[in-house]
């Protein structure tokens, strides 16, 4: 994010202004719509943003592994075995 | 699912055994993992699995729409613009 | 794709060639390659292809509903459920 | 797996379940199932799971590199260059 | 979009700054970069997402048929038949 | 590619043939399709195919970071964060 910060600042700002937008909803607290954002990208085989998104959630909001666990469940079911596996190979990793 | 139920029973069973594991974890409540599928199936293009677990998120769960609103953020953040339209027309859809 | 073939002969021409050559390959029968066809777009959100291919599979290779099925368990434990629901239900829509 | 089998044994069970229902289809032997596996994995950027299920094919069911090679016609054909050449250089790899 | 201008102002304002940022690039006319658009949605199944693409692109920048039949040929190399073969469909039906 | 051309050279032949007639399009250049090719790559998570298309973009057309960028920026906002920041670090990494 720092080059794009230092090349294209209005790219920049708009990212960041959509990200105060988006996780300072009307409803939902932080810390679920962290849930919900590791659901989405460990249903795609995004590696690097599922390791990202779990490695934030823990450390910042104290999200535990069984809370991760618990959103890899919804994956298994959703979006099948491959992206289940992956997911909890991604915890363990992190866990080591 | 009443033919699966009919002519596959067996899948139907393993089905039914998959579902209950998944939302009875360990940490997260149903309302959450619930909030979580909506993410994941709205992030993808099937519309008719998002309106068919926004649907029962608000009737089973007493899920506002603000609360849709605020996983359809993160769906904007994490998937795009066609994503996140999409499902704020679902959602619109259900409340007409 | 008659427009296809009236507009854009040279991609016309391609496609058939590419066609040919993919569904003559050294081991594995038309039949079985009609059924991977069939769990590839099944798994994707994509009915028209997944009705398409379903019929073609049925009336050209009388493939049968139950190995149409076959084929739908494996999307649902690699894809998961709304991809194995939707194929279940055009199946059943095809059938009526 | 073994983690999960360890600290989640209820979400082991249930997938261990729908994986025998899965492949113990009605009409279809395993290995035109496995074939299947490789056709949708290989189709979505999963390098992992795509090697998974072609090492397991070929030491598993004796799979051959031609009937592979078959498969990723079909996955040429329905999803794209990309994914079939990752899928060659995966196979490629396996075989060296 | 009006529903989420007049409940989620905020939103629609973090939108319209990105969407702004996104076609004012540095290098890229506005034409090539919805043509660009156009071959990212195409390549995904969202059915509704392409159509507006193309709506747009013909009534705003007259980008004629044969441009937009050739941003369609990048995606049957890239992503497959079925978009392709879709792709044509939508563009058809908009020309009728 | 090489393995391919020598064992099913008829696969070869197909693909080269279906690569000519793609990128001989009637109206867009050569440039701007595989500006296409790299928003469509970028989109879905196949890092290898991003690379490849941004190097020959570079390498062969003389296309710049900063049109790279704007097509990261279409990227952003039809497919989300992390297609694009994925982009923006290969592209990164390209250019060191």
């Amino acid at each position: 994010m720092k080059k794009i910060k230092s090349e294209y600042p209005e790219v920049y700002d708009a990212i960041n202004k959509l990200n105060d937008v988006v996780y300072n909803g009307k409803s939902l607290d932080y810390k679920t719509q962290k849930l919900i954002a590791i659901g989405i990208v460990a249903s795609r085989c995004d590696q690097s943003a599922t390791e990202k998104q779990m490695r934030s959630a823990m450390h910042e909001l104290n999200v535990t592994p069984d809370e991760i666990a618990d959103v890899l469940r919804v994956v298994l079911l959703l979006s099948g075995m491959p992206s289940f596996t992956k997911g909890m190979r991604i915890l363990e990793e992190i866990l080591k």
